[in-house]
């Protein structure tokens, strides 16, 4: 089960990748990397900063098989992908809550402190989209309007808040975070909530 | 003193990283992680290379804390940060010479050559600044036009060669390292010097 | 000899570097510090994301001394790097052979899997052109119309298919993955060979 939900997440998160390497008309080989690059690259640097290293997407060669299947995915049906788009959405927010999830409990069970462990659960969820369009040149959306960051904030400030409310078990935790986030994140896509941008 | 110093250098950097998030209209949030990039992420960059993980900028909270702060005075008090610019752009340098001083220090503590101590001084001094711009899309400053950088390199030789001088107590080689680089980054900024372009 | 080819493949991947940031109208240090990360960018990151910190590149002053050469002969003597630039793309084909059979081997050391193995040869040829395209804001060459990557993206693939084939020395298989990969992008340059576009 929660395999099943952090490789559908990887998927979604990959697709975006693929689908932005296509709208800038890169090749093939761009296209796998920059789905490689959004479904993996914020686990990565996770675990790069934890000292965890080989990172789990190099050890473990399912996730990255997982984003050349997106790549595919999105090449070789590219009508399907974008008429299902709200579905990709869908996906993507639900990868987003449990990256948030994985990045806070990974923080936390290396005993980092509450700051430590908000910005994994960020960095997680969030830098593998700042590496896609930092590739292609655009300065990264989350910077800009999104509040896709900000639920994973949100969602990491939550686990921190699990443990003085009573809640200890990692996996009961894990789910919490999951479910707010993505439900934060599917509520603002609907109710196109933003961030106020600095004047 | 040693952390007053750390945390005004690094609160310096992080308001120079949110007044250029401000400059390109990002969103709050857009201005915090610029902030944030820029305040800690030399010392990350130079941690991770160093394989000294988690990165203390990590590991103590107080590194964050402060580029949040930075964030919310620049944010707050925009009027005040632009008519006490110059303020900023000093304890930028101040900073500027401590972090060449810790990066190099760092790299001679884990018994790195003349060659990886003068990388990680410049790493750690220059490195979040490059983030900042690339993040937005510009090309690093610091590969253009300024005498910044090379300020941080010159201070990382001369912690090099300290040591054959017979200064050989690291608390000294700081202090001499922090105030040469400070004092070289104040002389270019006030005489406008700059390095030769390649044609 | 493997020593000899590691830095003139270092040496040709830094001239690139370099010539790059003459192009954007660098100053001198841009020149360097362009020419330090294409050569060495590449294995920083691989020697990172295997845990094998502080990376090679870092320990050993001569790579990076071989960049700051690379810089100084760009700079120096423009028109004959110029007029010599087939030679300089024979030895960066040489390079990316080289460096193809580096990161695939460490990568096997560390008991890396496939896919690992795959990864880490192209992210060593390939990772430090990227870094040196985004640094000058450009869209990384290797994303869009080159058959640069995938030459090192195959070479990996043979060094893992070697082992079933029985070969099973460590050296007679860089070897073989260097020439492979050599003659491939030497190929692909003469024939002009580019992947297909997305459309």
């Amino acid at each position: 089960m929660l395999i099943a939900i952090d490789l559908l997440g990887t998927l979604a998160f990959a697709i975006t990748g693929a689908s932005k390497a296509i709208q800038h008309k890169l090749d093939w080989l761009g296209v796998i990397i920059l789905a490689v690059t959004t479904g993996v690259g914020g686990g990565i640097i996770r675990d790069i900063m934890l000292g965890s290293t080989p990172p789990v997407a190099i050890k473990s060669s399912m996730y990255i098989i997982t984003c050349i299947a997106a790549a595919a995915i999105t090449l070789g049906a590219k009508r399907i992908v974008s008429a299902s788009w709200k579905w990709v959405l869908i996906a993507d927010a639900l990868g987003l809550g449990f990256f948030t999830a994985v990045g806070a409990s990974k923080a936390a069970l290396l005993e980092g402190g509450p700051v430590a462990i908000i910005l994994m659960a960020t960095i997680t969820a969030s830098g593998g989209g700042m590496l896609r369009d930092m590739l292609v040149g655009e300065i990264p959306q989350v910077l800009k309007s999104d509040f896709y960051a900000t639920a994973a904030i949100a969602g990491g400030i939550l686990f921190v808040l699990l443990e003085p409310l009573g809640i200890t078990s990692i996996d009961t935790k894990m789910l919490i975070t999951t479910l707010f986030t993505f439900a934060l994140r599917v509520f603002a896509m609907r109710h196109k909530i933003h961030l106020p941008h600095a004047e």
